[in-house]
């Protein structure tokens, strides 16, 4: 059954730590109108994203989030829930960001990380990779937004040389 | 020679408008400490995003800018310079978002889309896409960013029924 990696022994997960098959519920978000429209003039001025009488003759009939806006709040719950407890390197890219849903005002987001599989480095022996699908869901169970990234951790025990 | 889509006869560009080969100069941003640190705090809260001091021990030994804040300025200007001169529909997703160099404060950083491709839709004749190649660079010429994404636009003549 999917279940997060076990407690490391050091409080800080590393490459050895999680597995493919294993989940992060991560925290719950909610999109408030102040918060999406501050988004949208800030980064994303398109008119269903900033201008409610726009919004009504748009394709979903009223304001909806930026999906950039989507994919920052579901990070910010990967960095709360998973990357700072984690002796993360960062990752190099995202891979298939998947738009399924419109998020709207009020809708609760939730957000989970499912490792899929994982990777030592050959050219460093003390860092590793974990590929994981990041997703969102609202409270009507609807997935909204996924992404896939390989994650660079340290591992706790050097591999050996390649 | 790459160059701009020629102006549309309505002013806003269709999927008729927007051509392989063609590219579209976005505009200008600068990376400012307040707004890297801002950005940090809300959506992207690892140390070397939000903490000075821990920056410097950190792999670029200064703050640098999450690479989804670097994915937000380059959509804006997206949005400032194509999206909302065009009669854009969205887009399903962005593929293959690539964080090839740190952006630091200070750092001036330039957007271009360039069309790699079209499609009409045999499902919708008044919408088809456009594949983007988005792409950041810095005032040293640096790539620091790039994606991919399919635009749906709407077209100005309906295409014949599939």
């Amino acid at each position: 059954m999917a279940q997060p990696p076990p407690a490391a022994p050091d409080g800080i997960w590393h490459w050895e730590d999680i597995n493919p098959g294993d989940v992060v519920e991560l925290g719950r978000s909610v999109m408030t109108k102040d918060e999406l429209l501050a988004f949208g003039r800030t980064y994303d001025p398109q008119p269903a994203h900033v201008d409610e009488a726009a919004a009504k003759e748009s394709m979903f009939g009223q304001l909806f989030a930026s999906g950039w806006h989507s994919c920052c709040l579901l990070m910010r719950q990967m960095v709360d829930g998973l990357l700072n407890k984690s002796a993360s390197l960062g990752a190099g890219g995202i891979e298939e960001v998947r738009f399924m849903k419109p998020v709207f005002v009020g809708d609760e987001l939730m957000g989970k990380a499912t490792c899929k599989g994982k990777r030592a480095l050959a050219s460093k022996p003390d860092v590793g990779t974990v590929h994981l699908l990041m997703e969102l869901s609202n409270q009507r169970g609807e997935a909204v937004l996924a992404w896939e990234c390989h994650q660079f951790l340290r591992r706790r025990h050097r591999g050996a040389p390649a």
